[in-house]
């Protein structure tokens, strides 16, 4: 009984998209290869994500390593929060994590309850590896970060990132140095982050170490509903599924972002413009749109640091709905944990459009008299008589944990009007996250499909020509008189305009067919004796099956056009 | 007192190229940020080696993991001996090489010293960070490699690669299935590397974190002297700096690639083919010849696993000659180790043109006696006699340790002739691997100069435009008067061309141009009045800093073609 993960798996290994890791040794749970086809179309679709957040966007990608030391951590929380509750099995010695023994055991609730109380709920499940009743387990925290020591002695402690997000969040002051000081801005980050799962068991659904393209867009908190290019999407119309239709089990309503941002479904028009963009860009790589959801996070589901979270879920054969890209208004908790535990400050001088009058009561102590009067303590005195509230006897003020009366002659209470040009803040963040290797998983399920060419089963992915990696097959019908040089030719002749050609002269001319129908090569060229005579060749699409007849020469504009989609096969 | 380390790093941090990472908690050494005009000049630079690698040559990119389980490190060596010499000052603890130390206090030789000698030498050298005598210390291997542990429990020890190569060498199976079972093929990654170092102090030159670009191409033995386009580079003629002029403290000599191989100067064509299109490449990148070397590597500095070895060596103002890429023949090391370790086979079935006539002797055991004689013995002697050596009374063969005797007659030997259809060879590896980083670190440093613009000092980056992060500035001459709509339109045209265009409104034209020659941008458009009325635009050139007037409309040709260098500006 084979699925159709066993059947894209089975052909993502035999092909070379997706290895498993240092087979030779026994692979290892949660890491892949991607092998070269993988790979290629792996870029492709990292290339497609650059192009909207990058290219339309213009948020600058930078690039930060993936070790980074410990007060990185502390700050984001992830030192003392980033774990799943893990337990091990006390017969088969099998680590598990508790959360899912529950799941199975059909014990509900199990993310709400503490270690105590789960092992509780838990000690009548039976154990998934060796099932046995558990019986007496500890619950406890494992942290999902991998260490590792920088420099010798163990002298620091570093961690393996879990995010890209937090490289961006450390550099927010240069960056906004780089944006010259002005809101809204945006970084980006295409690489690896790392996540120590216990038991990963859903090949590259959960991955120990994966690719994250995150963006981080800096917003004044008080912009949040002002996106200056809001109108790109504003008309935009996808079916939305919020917490409320959750609660009532109702099913996801379409709306337009502009609509679902005016009736408060989703916070902001950020959050809604990146919701849309996300759509967008997952149906450019090939995601079919019933297949395709977004699902509010419900209250008590969102991370502690978001105020609004949607998630974009993919549907797979094998593991329903998959968690695929999130997108997060996570206010200013980031900025502000690393300005407390960095001591620096990551705010933003906004000036003001023109300066704002302010009313404001300055104490002036009499220098002269205080500083006789209490020597070494006048000048901790005068500051703290600045912020001091001063009664007609005077003013309490406290230095170095003592409280001085100082009598009011000693000072002057003088009311001013003085301009302000301008405010401190601290920007919110806007986080759209996507899991690349998700996204690769998604497009090759759903590219896959079986049906039949010349009486016999053909396997065949549907990748969009985007993202395929060999994007033109090459074919002499036979390996002589010509035509191979012919068919090389034209191969070096669009590898030259960058295209990815590949030459194949060995087999069957159906067989030769097969081969690129299965890694989804969408279109292929032969070459035949008539190409000698009139010039022309066939042309065939991969989905259709059908070929047209063109002249040779046009090949060089028709074929970039199919790929990037300006054309198409039918209209030929 | 600043040299132009000094200058470029302070320009390369200011403009957003180069970052500290983490810098608000103290950056730690041996790590960087790569800014957003960083990452975009490094991955221009990657683009440009998957242009020569990916579409020149054709070998397709993987992605293995960075972390990789311990039995790929014990296999390649690195376990056991990927280690610095290292001690640990008594008086301020610092931990320091021991090699270094030596350098510097004036012990030659350090290099080929074992542990106890150099500890012995070094006892009169001064710590380098406190300056005082070391005295009595310890000196011990540090394993450079970071590690972790996999999964919970710390179950499994994983390391972060010290090299790309090893996933290529672990893959090999896969590959070579890929490639349809045919020598010669290639694979290449481009990706993070680690390394531990004990105390790194030459910003992006010596990184703990580290992008390499690797190609691993697999070879017939016997075919390294045949490289299939070995005519591209045979008349390429650059210097050599082989190690019998090192002896001999000669200067490097200029010559072909094909004299080189002729003169048995490199060790044959894949070598000679690959230390040739890297000079090409660093040339592209824009490295200048006079400041780019071809080192051979001296018999006692190779590797244990490489049979010839050259080293591109780019000179830096502070550093000196400094290893950027190295192209070395690892023979067949790689795969027998790893062949050994998994108990894998790692060899190719080469296919010989026509059958060989090979004589053989074939023993033919009397099954019905042996079985009846021997019985459950009977299956293993029947394996030792076929590679026993026969007598005229027998064969004496070893079973389960024992030593039977097989007389005569229980077996007939046949002299027969066969055809062999091919044998099993493991393949070589010529292997070019690429510092990422230290390319990126000898171009900025290459490219800054200083020179004088309009009477003031002017800092400009020369960078190739190739490789500038912004191709292109656009300044409207005023923000008004429809000056600045029509340059927001010339951007955005360039935009969709995949150009990066940068609109600037801010601050005096002068100014613009200083901010733009400041980070390389090669050209910039200005719009002025006189564009209103013939719809003319100046283009200015970074480096000549002189100007033509252009059609609007040909800048969509103009850019890409100056930018590509298939056209240059003197020729406007």
């Amino acid at each position: 009984m084979s699925d159709v993960f066993e059947n894209v798996m089975d052909l993502a290994k035999r092909r070379g998209f997706i290895w498993p890791t240092s087979e030779c040794y026994g692979a290892v749970a949660g890491f892949i290869d991607y092998g070269p086809l993988g790979a290629m179309m792996k870029r492709r679709i990292e290339n497609i994500w650059r192009h909207f957040y990058v290219v339309q966007e213009g948020y600058y990608e930078i690039e930060c390593p993936t070790i980074a030391q410990e007060a990185v951590f502390i700050a984001s929380g992830h030192v003392k929060g980033f774990s799943d509750k893990m337990c091990q099995c006390p017969h088969c010695k099998e680590y598990l994590r508790a959360d899912h023994v529950a799941d199975g055991g059909g014990v509900s609730g199990a993310a709400t309850m503490d270690n105590a109380t789960l092992a509780a709920a838990i000690a009548g499940c039976k154990c998934p590896a060796c099932d046995e009743v558990l019986g007496c387990v500890d619950v406890y925290n494992f942290n999902l970060m991998f260490s590792t020591t920088i420099g010798p002695g163990s002298q620091r402690v570093g961690y393996l990132r879990p995010e890209t997000a937090q490289g961006m969040f450390v550099d927010f002051s240069r960056l906004l140095r780089f944006y010259r000081d002005k809101l809204p801005f945006g970084a980006v980050q295409i690489g690896k982050s790392y996540r120590n799962e216990i038991s990963p068991r859903q090949g590259m659904i959960r991955l120990r170490e994966f690719t994250q393209a995150e963006a981080e867009i800096f917003v004044h908190p008080l912009e949040k509903n002002h996106h200056p290019a809001f109108a790109r999407y504003a008309n935009y119309r996808m079916p939305l599924l919020t917490y409320t239709h959750q609660h009532k089990c109702e099913p996801a309503v379409e709306m337009t972002m502009r609509e679902a941002v005016d009736a408060n479904v989703i916070a902001n028009e950020y959050v809604a413009y990146y919701v849309a963009l996300t759509h967008e860009l997952l149906v450019t790589v090939g995601i079919r749109p019933d297949r395709l959801r977004f699902r509010q996070h419900l209250p008590d589901e969102r991370a502690h640091y978001a105020t609004d979270c949607w998630d974009a879920e993919v549907y797979s054969e094998r593991f329903g709905w998959v968690e695929t890209v999130g997108i997060a208004d996570r206010t200013d908790y980031d900025l502000n944990a690393h300005a407390a535990q960095s001591k620096t400050s990551m705010s933003v001088f906004i000036q003001y459009d023109t300066p704002k009058k302010v009313q404001r009561r300055r104490i002036i102590p009499n220098m002269g008299v205080l500083g006789k009067q209490y020597r070494q303590k006048a000048k901790a005195i005068f500051t703290a008589l600045e912020t001091a509230t001063p009664t007609a006897e005077g003013a309490d003020v406290t230095v170095d944990g003592e409280t001085i009366h100082i009598p009011a002659d000693l000072f002057e209470v003088r009311d001013e009007v003085v301009d302000v040009r301008g405010e401190e803040i601290v920007p919110h963040v806007i986080e759209p996250s996507y899991g690349i290797d998700r996204m690769c998983y998604a497009v090759l399920e759903q590219a896959y499909a079986e049906d039949t060419a010349d009486g016999e089963k053909r396997v065949v992915l549907r990748l969009t020509p985007k993202v395929a990696p060999v994007q033109v097959a090459v074919f002499p019908l036979m390996a002589r008189d010509g035509l191979d040089t012919l068919s090389g030719e034209i191969t070096s002749n669009l590898q030259k305009q960058g295209i990815l050609a590949e030459y194949d002269d060995s087999g069957a001319i159906g067989r030769r067919y097969r081969r690129q129908d299965e890694i989804g090569t969408p279109f292929a060229v032969t070459v035949d004796y008539e190409t000698k005579e009139t010039g022309t060749v066939t042309l065939r699409d991969r989905d259709s099956m059908k070929q047209v007849r063109l002249n040779t020469g046009d090949l060089q504009q028709i074929i970039p056009a199919l790929i990037e989609g300006s054309m198409h096969f039918a209209a030929l």
